[in-house]
């Protein structure tokens, strides 16, 4: 069976992959959790922070394709099924049942923080190893940020 | 917080609410083991298989998105977490690494008759209680057999 | 003159016809009212009640259209205009002048729920006369409880 | 609860808020009696009549968002009930069951050129008061004297 | 080769394929005849029927693909062959030359009102064995009795 | 009745309705056959071929179109009904049932090689009766033998 | 001033300017001849053939500029100013006033006729000078006489 | 046969419609002569004056349909046949053959300040008898003026 | 270098041009403020009125252009350069710093009134010297006033 | 009230916003500064120079839009009010009243030159800092120098 | 390997073959000269020629296309490699380095006349041995040819 | 005649032009070699193949031309002519005539590892001298690496 030879050496081919796989499972479980507020939300501003977390979840699933295409182009195998996600992930979770519109904005706030945090390690990490891939994390870094600023402006 | 107060009484919502959360719970992992396997994957007929991937992935997100929002609108809180999944779904789950194309076909074919089973019991358990989400089950169904029957024309 | 010769035979016409004007009724004042809260609507969240309200404005009339020319496609005739609509409608009505957003809020929440009680009836009143009919209610009951749960989420 | 301040005196104000209210009715049961038309025709010119009449509708729904969000963008509040259309609107009524194409386009020429008699009363009345207003309805009028002209050449 | 394994039992099968491969020949031999009217039509309205029946093709076409990957989905070869049409079809058959615009308004009035009938069997034919399948025919019937309305109204 | 008075004297009309009929023939059949290769299909390469045959139907259906809509603009009337295209197609019939992908392939380069070769005639026999006819002829052709191609290029 | 070099020897590059000076001539008088009725037209059938007219419109217009451009291409200079075109066209011209449709559409056929009788013409006087040009013409000459078979279907 | 009924009374329909008539004969004009220029310009800004005027073409085609239907609609027969124009426009006529872009940018420039002169006329005779027209005349004039300046700060 | 001709005299140029360059600072100004509170923006009604705040930015900048490029064409220099706009406008202005989303729905209405108040005056100096220069002012004044409302009902 | 909590440490919130406060200067300048050019333009080549300067006010505003939004996500606020442009830009003041062509010309390459230099020194500035902000600063770069060469070109 | 199976026979496929080979030649190398020169063009004309040159390569890309799938159709193998190119094309080259606006216009008419006098000979060739590819090779002549007066003009 | 001044240094601008000037001639041939497969393509996965090598011609075509108009942005002169190309690229041939599919997607890998290998110099050589190129380069990488992995995937 076909094997994906790598562009990059083994040394930068695991610090890239390491960066990306950690990635993925960060955008799997955010896009998970950003549909199931979507889904179970409540309060006078549902239509708007419904709408919203959709954003969120396009740009997570957008996001998560990209960096596993990233991974599996520089020859390692992302990992993206549910057992993986929820075994690794590290995402505080939220609970089951009703969720209130704004302790959903303060959660996703503190979702996309935390993400960020490791997205801006992962930048620092492939700068030396994969030009490539770090562009690709800042890109999305950008686009987090972003939502970041937009979750907590409504708080 | 505002609860949702059903159409439904209470042993038509319960038995409409089980239904479409189990199909909820095949759907998330679909999406997600679908995924899996367009990154993954090897194979002559890569290029058609990846595609014909996505289709599926398709075919689940929206699928989920619709059967979510119809346990929310009948009063009950749909579930889609990471940790949901990994733990309820009783799809068989795909390897780590590579994953020939031939194999992936086979074993969608296969995911895809198992869901198809589950979801002909839930259009009969839906039928008296409510045939509002009976119809949409009965939609994605359909969509479900024309995907079985197009991965298994493949093999 | 010509008259339009039904699929159906007399009694199977005239309960789905019955259950197809009394829809058509519905769903007219339902477009009516929806407009009216649209336009003289006040509060905090003007902007996103304002608009939503408009989607209940299109599908009223998007159902409203496709209720009639199904009443007409079993030799039915319907009756949309506004002194059978002011006359016939149960609904409760919106006062004239300004009106709160939480107000709207709550009263279209009310409107729908009941009009969903009447579909409902109509769905089981369609079963046996015509499927073809039900299938049509099913859809439209399906998109109005969707409505319900949204602004229900709301309050 | 917000009232909203009008960029016109008082006097202004009435004389545009009469004129656009008058429109508001005529346009919605205008509206209505196309529908109640396009649904009931018979005849040779079936098709290109039926369609003929959305086109009219499509017309008297687009003008009466414009007059009614005109009516309240200078404080005064439009009403287009059901109820209020059904009392106020002077227009001559459509019977109940099927119409002849010949005679509905007929009718609806007639139609137009009622309402289209109100509106040169409406565009000399808000000229002082109201340029804004005026030319709103100047636009509407060439609208409605565009289908009279040719519904008219179709006798 | 492949052979398609069916998510039904043999009876459901066989039930719900008869019903597809009778709708199948319907359609195709619909598809036919429309067209054969839409180049050799003539009279007053010529216009307005070519593009009517130019719909009536349309709807065809799009159902008759329906029908037939639904048969093979369910694991029943589809036979739309110019000779199984010829042979089996039980609709009445233009003549050729020129065609009349008021005598094919006529006949395709006819041919609808004797799909439909037929149809109708199909749907109850389907309830029990099949409600995907079911659903789809009852979804083709509304559109079939749509236009068996608007030809008739011409008449 | 009103007929098409033709712009071609008699013998060209003829020459060019008969090129023109022979034509329509082969497409009709043409656009019958792939639809029952699409719908029948098994093998490694379904997908494929089954996109690729609904090119080919796509192609048949848009020239049938023009084909015959050219006859009657020159006089002629065409025909497309089911027993004609039964009759005098001189085309290889498919067999019923499931079909493999790399037969398929095969049988459509054989239809389309034979068909390529009734065009090429037509276009000498138009030559000099109607080039209009003619050109049309030619820019057909010139689709079909880009589609031979490409189906031989795989087997 | 620069004047366009022809890629035609002189006797074709005359040959091929009369041609399609002629033409133009024709193409642009068509347009305004179509548009006078589409303004001036009554009857029964007004909105069909008022839409119908303007199809004429656009395929004139998008007509005589590719004519006027090919023309321009060989180096011959386009004439289609209002004087020419009164002066040179040899079309039977409408009266002013009201027209009825039956005489439109007679009158139109009629027009269309004798246009094409003059492009069949033009076609054989391009064939050995320039097959460029003539392809242009056999182009035009097939949307004419496909307007010419509608028109006269109508009679 | 019919005659449009007007909406005016007589000396405002006389007013309104020497006015539109007169408008139509300019537009006409107008889009002959820019399509003239377009044909047979030279120069080294050929390419951006052949698309400037093409732009003008379709202001005046746009506008010249809206005057002839305006006055259609008030019961006057517009006039834009070839004959008409050639006796009746005012305008400076282009010469025939070759034209240089920088005479080709003046002469625009004073076309059409020719017709904005005029039209400015007609904005004020018409601001009686008819603001409907009026309403018309004066925004065509603000898309010739800017026409106008743009042609002239070319030279 | 060329000067732009007037199609006014000299005193009507001079008021017309006087309106248009004091809407275009209100208009630039109102650009920039609107963009500074999309910017600074916080608040529970965040993501709401930032969105909003861009459709009054495309408002503002749709129309400055137009009241621009009217200026030019009656040969009127417009000037909307960042000096000129910081030393002319009359609009309060907004703090630096973050904006609360209540106190900026308070200060948009609030600007939207005083340039509302401006525009009408402008309506009022052009009616005689321009009416095409006022009917601009007219259509951009009908927008403000909606917006006006649109912000007024939130507050 | 809400403050943006930024994911960058203090040292680099202050150069990177330094950086991008200066960067909305200098775009929100040049947008006016380009608008003010197309305004006031004239010369042989207005027209292309003309739609050229609206390309560089689209990218200057949708620079600047991502600029300030970067800006408060890193919890800075951005300031583009007309007084800071006025009062912090560096750039080069166009004259008011006409301005020809080719002083446009040179006057737009200098500016983005000006420009391009400070957007030179933020990218090195924002390199250790703010890796995504610098993403941007280089994306934006490299438009406005394939801006600046296609400027220079045409002197 | 599959070879493709030609519709002609062996003669005719040479001659065919052989000046669609010259065509795909010529067209590729128009491709890259035009690319050159849009690449390294200055002058005054800059923009415009810039953008016209890229027509060009649109028109030869496409052009390529076509002619080498024709030849493919045919059972011959286009080369359109850059040796292949490079060593065959008889194109007159354009110089490394800037390219002055008028040299660059003068230049591609040059290259357009060339390649036109040889395409001519290419619809001469193939008029007996193939319609189908000589109304190919007919097509794209009057697009370069249309090219050829415009480049021409600007002269 | 002008020459574009460079925002680069002397030695900077030296090291991107070269860096860019390489990069162009691996594209262009690229682009060259893919389209030569795509025409000559032969084998069972013909279809598949045949289009995938135009998403490489594509990235090929959009990458040459952001490149070129890059390296003239610093005021370097890109060079893309047939006989540059053909002397300077290094990359593999492909053999004239008939392709197989297994070939191609093996020959393709291997293009496209080589190209990547020599980008991922040109990244590391621009770091210094241009971050602005550099960042072109690595999104053009990223892109190539895509297709490497896609096509390599297949083998």
């Amino acid at each position: 069976m076909a094997t994906i030879k790598s562009p990059l050496d083994e040394a930068a081919q695991k610090a890239a992959g390491t960066a990306l796989q950690g990635a993925l499972v960060d955008l799997v479980d955010l896009s998970l959790l950003a549909k199931q507020a979507h889904w179970n939300l409540t309060g006078r501003n549902f239509k708007v922070v419904h709408e919203h977390l959709d954003e969120v979840v396009d740009l997570a699933r957008q996001s998560m394709d990209e960096v596993a295409e990233r991974a599996i182009a520089i020859g390692v195998n992302p990992d993206g099924r549910a057992r993986t996600v929820a075994d690794r992930s590290e995402l505080p979770q939220l609970e089951a049942g009703y969720l209130a519109d704004d302790k959903v904005v303060a959660a996703v706030t503190d979702l996309l923080a935390q993400i960020i945090g490791r997205f801006r390690e992962r930048i620092a990490a492939t700068d030396e190893p994969d030009p490539v891939s770090q562009d690709l994390l800042i890109g999305i870094t950008a686009e987090l940020e972003k939502q970041h600023w937009m979750f907590q402006a409504q708080t």
